[in-house]
């Protein structure tokens, strides 16, 4: 997978006459030509609004718009695209089941329980569903390495919990989660079972019918796709019970002047002009994935990983937050260098050409489980290389002497 | 303005062997160059993540997102940028200000103000708040010709509305209301003037604050930039007072296990990652359409209106909705052809390379007003020309005289 990154114009610049090592995966990934390609083909041949339209154009944007559905539904193997919903992201797919099947069906009382390793956004809908509720929210443990502390599951999930939703990989210690046995655990208490699948999908290969989870979420921008794409995927039987939330055209069967009909999932979820550009530019980017092979992209990065993480657990005065081992683990390595701030540590390395992240990672109650204000965090994909991790290494040994000689 | 169409790839195209004529404008726009050119430059050179990075990408990505937001605000003249926020479209801006504002203020028995006229997403999501809050849905009248009816709008907007909602311009009838006026109404009983500007932003100079109205949601693909991406303006004071909706990263201020803390708007409404590719798209947008000057939009777009009429209504057997006099209305000609059900209408101009639309427009209150199934709706933007009216006029003739002759 060598030559990936000759796919990627992006990768190819200079950035502060350095060149660019692109290490800021977790929060987006670049994309490749053929997506870009997509977009543009679309605008420049087939653009028009989907579904409502008899014409030409509007003929070839809907068979395409609903083509990607199909993709979807057969990249995560849903059981039908009819399960498939556009949203702008991740966020957007957790907080409608918060709203929409949350709001429906709890009552004060009722527990919520996720971990203490989750995204805000899989953490404060959950918050303020439990607030205005009267529901509780309560937090599994994880164990001194990072994973979910399973004896806390078992702990925590009980017949007073109604949602159990878990990051299916952690966007700052890589850990991934054993979903499909927390799964067993809530159904067994009659809870349903989400998952945020932001840091997962774009690196190994889903199946949320071998999860037996009942909703999952994940964003296109992450794996390839533009920005402002999205899927949230719920088992029929649950999105049938669900009310929409967002009222407008395409959503509706009729309107009246006083009521209102809507049309099955998902389409009553997709009111108004969707971004349609988006979803082509997502079929595109599953495409590209999927002929490279998502085991393949799996295990290329667990290679790329175990060669880079025992190199970086070399350097005096790190530490490295998460499982080390790299089965456990996805290509995010998040760490903090002694006596430095994760802040100058990300700039100091911005000079080197190497772009990495620095901060709280939208992960507020884990830096204070970690005890740490901020993290350092690269994060890999498919088009890094052994080199790109050298180069980490060697811009952090740097931007240590450059501290620690005072020059700063 | 005879050479716009040399910007647009796509309107140089055949359909069934005729030169393309894009009259579905109101559905969607076409794209210029330098709108999709923006787009690939990005994901090219400065793809990144925006706000949370110090790396260059993040900077160069943040900078473009934060320029836009200011652009628009130049754009609708409003008072600050932080009285933008990023929307998926029309539809989520005004269901953002039914579940937002509306859930927060409304009371049993207050009342709703809408017109007969409203496109969905300015009917449904009141109809759904006033169902929730044992509020009351009114609606104000129109005008044989299809204008609001002013007298009604003095007797329907009492001490008791809260809420007066209504479309700058009208999807299907082209109406302009009188805004203005009607928000002056509205503001001597101490509601507050929601305005659907879906229709009117692409077309004509929008200013909020010579309005004097409290919100204004409008859509990106409606005005030459990419699907996925709009805008809801709202006063200040009233942003302030209004809660979020989509709890995520980056809208926060501090998360703790049971409590969050947000950050001020625009930002508290911006759960999660954005459609950063869409915000810069929109901003190449306005920028061309400055490039040509709104004023000078609008009067190109009420010549051709004047062309175009006139022999439109000289056809026998078509009845055109809404008022004739290009000085109230946009360039949607909504219309029936005698005998003929609209589908067939449209089908049978796609045949001669003429896009148009037919059917509710999502606007079944309207046509049950109009005692009408349907209609065939043309749509014309700027750069359409007096030959693409001509060429709509012969083929509306060609239909008639194909059906009429029995050949199908």
């Amino acid at each position: 997978m060598n030559n990936l990154s000759e796919d990627f114009p992006i990768l190819q610049q200079k950035v502060n006459d350095e060149q660019l090592v692109y290490l800021d995966n977790a929060a987006t990934t670049q994309k490749p030509r053929a997506v870009v390609e997509a977009i543009t083909n679309y605008y420049y041949h087939d653009n028009a609004n989907v579904h409502r339209g008899v014409h030409t154009l509007a003929e070839r944007a809907t068979a395409q718009f609903e083509a990607v559905r199909k993709k979807v539904a057969h990249f995560i193997n849903a059981s039908s695209e009819e399960e498939i919903i556009y949203t702008k992201g991740t966020t957007e797919g957790l907080n409608w089941i918060a709203a929409s099947y949350g709001e429906t069906f709890l009552k004060p009382g009722d527990e919520i329980v996720i971990s203490y390793m989750e995204h805000h956004s899989n953490l404060v809908p959950w918050q303020n569903l439990a607030k205005k509720k009267g529901a509780v929210l309560k937090y599994i443990d994880l164990l001194p390495d990072g994973q979910l502390d399973m004896d806390s599951a078992y702990k925590q999930i009980t017949d007073k919990t109604v949602i159990v939703s878990l990051a299916h990989a952690s966007n700052v210690l890589g850990a991934v989660n054993p979903i499909a046995e927390v799964t067993k655990i809530a159904h067994l208490h009659g809870a349903i079972m989400v998952v945020d699948g932001a840091q997962s999908t774009p690196h190994m290969k889903i199946d949320v019918q071998a999860l037996g989870i009942d909703f999952f979420a994940f964003s296109g921008h992450k794996l390839m796709a533009p920005t402002g794409i999205g899927i949230l995927w719920g088992k029929s039987e649950l999105l049938d019970k669900m009310p929409p939330l967002e009222f407008g055209g395409e959503m509706i069967d009729w309107v009246q002047l006083q009521k209102t009909t809507y049309k099955k999932a998902p389409w009553k979820f997709e009111g108004g002009t969707q971004n349609i550009a988006g979803v082509i530019g997502l079929g595109a980017a599953i495409d590209y994935l999927e002929s490279i092979g998502m085991e393949n992209i799996a295990s290329y990065e667990k290679t790329l990983i175990a060669n880079v993480l025992p190199e970086m657990l070399n350097i005096q005065g790190i530490e490295i937050y998460g499982p080390l081992d790299p089965e456990k683990r996805t290509g995010i390595i998040s760490f903090n260098l002694k006596g430095l701030h994760p802040h100058d540590v990300a700039t100091a390395l911005d000079m080197e050409g190497v772009a990495i992240r620095a901060g709280h990672h939208c992960a507020q109650p884990l830096m204070e489980y970690l005890n740490v204000a901020a993290t350092a965090r690269a994060s890999f994909y498919v088009y890094n290389t052994v080199a790109d991790g050298k180069k980490l290494i060697e811009a952090i040994k740097a931007t240590k002497e450059f501290f620690n000689n005072g020059i700063v």
